[in-house]
Order: structure tokens, then C-alpha cells, then sequence
């Protein structure tokens, strides 16, 4: 028997990335978001929502662009920093002494310091309510060769990326692997 | 220095969500999704993004609503068969013995033996290109008494849900707490 809960954004996991922008004076900004998901394969395409009053939003409605990091789990402090403070009054790369590097497929920096960024422009816009909801189109993903499998593709226990729990809103690692997709369910 | 890996949607965490509906004669269904994620907090959304020849795609249309049912990791071989197989010529819920629930909130059935469950009405379809992505207005979440903790929220560590790794599509645990957000980043 279950227990009804109410409506309530409680699902998961959600992912914890730093969505990257340029302000109008084109000072590198972050912020941590985990509304967030990949939504098309082709193009392929990434959302990402974030809410009228950050200050993120104003420099992805006027650069039509942003960017992904992914933090390490040894990172968190880092990735949770990003979602503490508002880049109207805090440069937040220069606080965290990371290192925005400017794309140059899309007018948006990323963090070189986290070990996967996605490069993304702005294909739709959808208002949900107190969040706005931004489609990118990833034009390319770049990863450190450290993070990278014999194949040349990123291993997700090299990457560790960070699990958002929303409820309790604390944060988690990744653990092990369950078995391959599309294959494990034969067996039902 | 950063490898360039192409124009992937390669990124982590993303999550094993089924998502249950009901076809034109009335028959259970679910689906197993990746690209999809939390999307406004007020109104509650979460999007799920459907290839157009699915045949959830035409349920979901039909109904304008669905669930999602997140399964546990030691469900994971379910969770991947609701992925392999379509609801044309398989019933699934049959085939996996699951118990198909009538949502007494919208027009789709979750699996009442996963433990975490959301109940959506459609609120917007966007038309992305090899995905369509339906927002849906979270109207309750309800969950299996066992995975609940002393405040009677989800405790994540009792779900236990399932991240998908694209790229090398490998399903992985959720790992240790990492810490508190909105607090372990003021240490910066």
C-alpha cells in the first residue's frame, strides 16, 4: 500500500551540473541546477530549467547559448557553491579559483577543473511557471582523457558524477553497476 | 585538455523511470525512459521525452496523462524489459507479473510493486525532432510505506532507484551521501 505524498517534485535520481553563461559584460557565471534532463537524440538535445529570477537566466535568453559541467563527487563542495551565491554580486569562478573556458562552438564558458561539458545553443524556450525550461542543442561534448575507457568514451566511474536527492536535498555518488541495458531484461 | 567526443547526448546521471499509460482499448502499458527529468517546481512538472514510433508516444496523446514508476535496483532486469519489448504484441504488465494500478488521479496505471510513483496530466507536448517531449503537472507522488523515513519523506537509500549511463548504456546504483545542499558548498 502506498502513501500519497502531494504534489511535490520528488523523483529520482536528478543530476547536479553547472549550467555556464555569459553576462552582458560577458563575465563567466555557473549555477548548480538539477532540473534537468536529456530530452531528444536527435539533434541531440539537453533542458534545463531555471527560474526568471536568477541571474543565469537574463544571459541565456541573450547569448541563446550555455554550457554542461559535470563535477566529480570530490567536487561537490565546489558544484554546491555554484548554487549558493548569485552571480549579479559574486564572481563566482574567481571565488572558487576555477577556470572558465570560453567555447568555441557557442558564446558560453564552461568549467575546464570538471571532467565532462556539454557545448549547447538555445533551439526552444518554454515557460512551465516559476521555471523557464531552455532545450540546448549539444553541438559537442568534450571530456579529460583521465575520465576516458579503452574505447575512447567516458566511464561514468571515472567521471562520478553527483546525484541530487530532492526531498531531503542531500547529495549522492554513483554505485555500482547493475548489468547492461537492453540486455539484463531478456532474461524476464 | 579536453578530448571533443562529437555531438552525443552523453551525460550523467540520467534516470530508469517506467512510464505507464494506457492504450485505446484500455490495456496497462509501461516503457522504460532515460531522457527525462524534473522541469518546474511550481507548477510540479516533470518531462519525459517518447519517440513518436513508440507505442506509449500515441497512449500518452490519446490520454494526456501517464505515470512514472521508479524502480528499485534489485528490479532492474524489469526495468529493462519494459524497455526491450513494445506494448503492439507484448503485455507487459502479464508478461513481468506486475500489477498494473489505475491512478484514481489521472488516466494511466503505475506498477505497485515499484516503490516510488508519480501521477501526471499532460501540460505540454513539444515537438523536439526524433523525440516529442510531454510535460506533465505532478498532481501526487506516492510511495511504499518501507521506503520512507522518520519524517515520512522517500529516503533514497530505501528506493534505491537506477542510473542509466549512456554512451556504454550500463544501469549503476546510487552510492554513498556526499553531503547537504545548499550547505557543504559555504565552506568555499
Amino acid at each position: 500500500m502506498k502513501r500519497s505524498l502531494g504534489a511535490k517534485t520528488l523523483i529520482y535520481p536528478t543530476p547536479t551540473w553547472i549550467v555556464g553563461s555569459y553576462d552582458k559584460q560577458g563575465r563567466p557565471n555557473g549555477m548548480t541546477a538539477a532540473w534537468a534532463g536529456i530530452c531528444c537524440s536527435d539533434p541531440p538535445c539537453v533542458a534545463v530549467s531555471l527560474r526568471k529570477a536568477t541571474y543565469s537566466y537574463g544571459s541565456l535568453i541573450n547569448r541563446q547559448a550555455f554550457t554542461i559541467s559535470v563535477p566529480s563527487q570530490d567536487q561537490v563542495k565546489l558544484a554546491d557553491y555554484f548554487g549558493l551565491v548569485t552571480g549579479r554580486d559574486t564572481e563566482k569562478f574567481a571565488a572558487t579559483r576555477l577556470t572558465p573556458v570560453r567555447s568555441d562552438l557557442v558564446d558560453a564558458p564552461y568549467v575546464a577543473e570538471f571532467p565532462l561539458v556539454l557545448e549547447c545553443k538555445v533551439l526552444h524556450i518554454l515557460e512551465l511557471g516559476l521555471h523557464t525550461q531552455f532545450v540546448g542543442e549539444i553541438l559537442d561534448v568534450k571530456a579529460d582523457e583521465e575520465v576516458l575507457d579503452e574505447a575512447g568514451m567516458p566511464d561514468i566511474l571515472k567521471v562520478l558524477p553527483i546525484v541530487f536527492s530532492p526531498g531531503n536535498r542531500l547529495y549522492y555518488g554513483v554505485g555500482a553497476s547493475l548489468g547492461h541495458a537492453f540486455a539484463v531484461g531478456k532474461e524476464i
